[in-house]
């Protein structure tokens, strides 16, 4: 927890906070915070700053917090992943936070198996969660939109089109020719496929919506790798 | 899987290999292959090539196999690795090995918990186990070399200095104030610290061995998102 991200519901006065359960327990054990010490907090969605802790015990923490900082620029990407393995959906999901991604589609692929649309773990709290973990490691305090797409067709015949335009459209396969470009000065819009990658049906319509296939080197990355190694990449 | 890695006590003829338990398991549920599919196969630290199934059933996979191309070329680094909790240690390393990394030093730090060294995963056959996951999902056959250092100061004065000798040594260091480089045209030694980072200490000692910190941007990546956006970046 590189930065403590705050809540309104957090505020006691227009500047001072109390915190308890897993924010606290972390102060305590991990920050091993006295009175007088200086922290970083976050608001959520709003600006980022210090909070100096005023009372802290097993019960609750205070602090009196200055919020003057920006958070980190986002990352000008919009990922359109096929829902991955629920285990790994969440570290995928907290990876990309981290990486400063700030919309995440979340999409059906004829190899991601039905049974993973009914992990609890899409529910929007269970989400929010791994999104608050990342904030918390990344120091930002932007909360990424997550959107769930449980149909494929519909969504790249009817709404990619908008999504994507005035964007380069990727598509990470690793059977494509070219390679995933560097430094790319623009807007992306980057399709991460399931395990075993989409078949050829789902790449000939991404292809048609405006994807360029490209891939990352020879090497086949997991999804949990491919995300963070080709935004890296892109900017 | 992408490529089912064989090892020589699988071979029952110069060109036959016979297979049982995990991969067995997963040509069945997985590839769900019949006798005559041709699988993609590799010799570890060796060639790569075709496996044509021969013989499938609940019992054993035998395949003929072809072995022709060259694997894909290593990344030239060297990692060098604060040992992380053993959970988090076993995804960096399957990373690392899907990335193309063939060394990696597992050091000790002063943030790096002492309980960790005890862990199970340490173990030869767990840590080799997590290596042959990566080149099996990268399609790879070079096993990396896994390096315990459990002391500090040592490795840094006695062993360091000949490790980095002609290459970039690099230290992830989120208050750095360069970025990390991008396209490097070099072997590259790069440090990456354990959870909540290398203390002074460890960075004046990296530092006096040559090694300069680099940041990759505001945010504060975790060590499983750091190693593949930074490699990746690198080349």
């Amino acid at each position: 927890m590189n930065l403590i991200l705050l809540f309104q519901e957090d505020f006691i006065s227009e500047t001072r906070v109390r915190l308890q359960g897993r924010r606290l327990k972390h102060v305590l054990e991990v920050h091993r915070a006295v009175v007088g010490d200086e922290l970083g907090v976050g608001m959520v969605n709003g600006l980022m700053g210090t909070g100096t802790v005023s009372c802290l015990d097993r019960s609750a923490l205070e602090m009196d917090v200055r919020l003057e900082r920006k958070p980190p620029v986002p990352l000008p990407v919009t990922l359109m992943l096929a829902l991955p393995r629920p285990k790994v959906f969440r570290r995928v999901l907290r990876a990309a936070t981290v990486m400063g991604v700030k919309r995440i589609f979340l999409v059906n692929a004829f190899r991601v198996e039905k049974s993973y649309w009914q992990s609890p773990f899409l529910e929007p709290d269970a989400i929010r969660q791994q999104l608050v973990l990342g904030l918390e490691q990344a120091r930002d305090t932007v909360l990424p939109e997550v959107l769930l797409r449980p149909l494929f067709k519909p969504f790249v015949e009817d709404e990619l089109p908008g999504l994507i335009a005035g964007t380069i459209a990727l598509v990470a396969h690793p059977a494509a020719g070219d390679p995933a470009p560097r430094d790319v000065n623009s807007r992306v819009t980057l399709a991460v496929g399931p395990e075993g990658g989409f078949i050829p049906y789902e790449l000939e319509a991404l292809s048609a919506a405006g994807f360029k296939p490209v891939s990352f080197g020879e090497r086949i990355l997991n999804v949990e790798t491919a995300v963070p190694a080709l935004l890296s990449r892109l900017w």
